[in-house]
């Protein structure tokens, strides 16, 4: 994000991920109505106020991609007040930003359990990641020992996949957050939402100062994202290889050593 | 609501309504094994934890449905905060639940909107109930003036239905809540959700705890349902006419003066 209009409810409440002209940091018009190139510019101007100091104690490879995927998952940690020590959050799908949002989660305190349809992505995410717990989806013993557990669960997933699953891992109360959006809207089953006083709710990246607050956290607790970093000129491989969602998990373009002035 | 565990979180909280084997006052089985049969009968022993005492300033019969259309109303606006003065809250179908929710929304100081598909409602809505505004729901430019103007709704229509255009007419951070089970599963659009980071939750009546506050609060606010008193012998007509929502609207059987013991 790079822009928006500072004038909204949105924006008066430091919510500019919210403002309805927020500007994207890719491939949007600027206000002067120049196109922004975001990770793939070797240069940008950009108005103070959305700017993001890192912490020294970061490396810059490492603590790029908290810039959306970071943001994307601690602030519904924060907002929807599963930040707790003691409580149990589920984390639905380890990539980008699942693996990030099981390291926010451990650092807030929470017993942390990863649920993928991958058995085997459990090695990492127990022994890698820090998760306490790891449960198959497909698995329905798994699924059913561990109903009624959670007092929340952020839903990374953007494939479209049934809901009632997850609803049913939440405790009375609890949040199912999705910040990933499905190209097929889901089936809503209304009545195991009533019975428990559940919600399905959404979120999207943060706020700038939330987003300064969570990569404050993130220096203090030595959180960055799994990357691979990667030359400008390879950049059409690592394209074919996250439509195979084959990266642990993020790329990083190393644009200082390898982007030549053209 | 005549008996629960006692013993489980939800008890210890005083959320029975959400404890997992709550008896219904009605049609349920007893911890003696006996079986319940609510309002339609002329005597009932119970447990004083779920005896609720009425303000001396209500009539019996016009608060009799509010231990149940006037809990399931007031303790989601309690519960997601939809009771602060100022508040724009919409109230989705004016029926038994609709029309209770409006005098409680009413009486928290918060500007209410009903919504409906039936035209010929506004006049009720607004000259009778005191609602502030009425929307068609069909009506597409009705609907789309009031989008992004409401901080929560309260949906209390068990008929399947579209979830879309209520979420849109949600404020950013805006509750849409379900008080009422559609048989088939609506669909979910998540882009709308996390692009306002707004959520779509159900709640199920109330607890011992919070039902005597609300009908402390109808006592002080003078908030009875709309009824019609009927004889017990009526009765198999009034489930017709219930069948075909032809009441104003909520029966309310004098057990008293026409129930004769057999």
């Amino acid at each position: 994000m790079v822009g928006s209009c500072q004038s909204c409810d949105s924006c008066a409440n430091s919510l500019e991920n919210y403002c309805p002209t927020w500007i994207h940091a890719y491939g949007a018009k600027y206000h002067d109505g120049t196109t922004t190139y975001g990770g793939y510019s070797d240069i940008m101007v950009a108005d103070e106020h959305f700017v993001v100091r890192i912490p020294d104690s970061l490396p810059l490879d490492g603590a790029a991609p908290l810039l959306c995927a970071g943001i994307t998952t601690y602030s519904p940690l924060r907002y929807f007040g599963l930040d707790k020590p003691g409580m149990h959050v589920g984390v639905v799908g380890l990539g980008g930003l699942g693996h990030i949002a099981v390291k926010f989660a451990k650092a807030m305190g929470v017993k942390v359990t990863v649920i993928s349809t991958s058995p085997n992505k459990e090695e990492e995410a127990i022994q890698h990641l820090g998760a306490d717990s790891f449960l198959v989806s497909r698995d329905q013993d798994q699924m059913q020992a561990a109903m009624g557990t959670m007092d929340g669960i952020i839903d990374t997933v953007s494939a479209t996949h049934p809901l009632l699953p997850f609803i049913g891992l939440l405790k009375s109360h609890g949040k199912l957050v999705m910040v990933g959006a499905p190209d097929k809207p889901p089936e809503l089953p209304v009545l195991p939402l009533l019975m428990g006083r559940k919600m399905v709710a959404g979120s999207a990246t943060g706020g700038m100062k939330e987003t300064q607050e969570m990569i404050d956290f993130a220096g203090k607790h030595n959180i960055t994202a799994d990357i691979e970093v990667i030359p400008i000129d390879y950049l059409n491989t690592a394209m074919e290889r996250l439509a195979k969602a084959d990266v642990r998990y993020r790329f990083v373009i190393d644009i200082g050593n390898t982007l030549r002035s053209s």
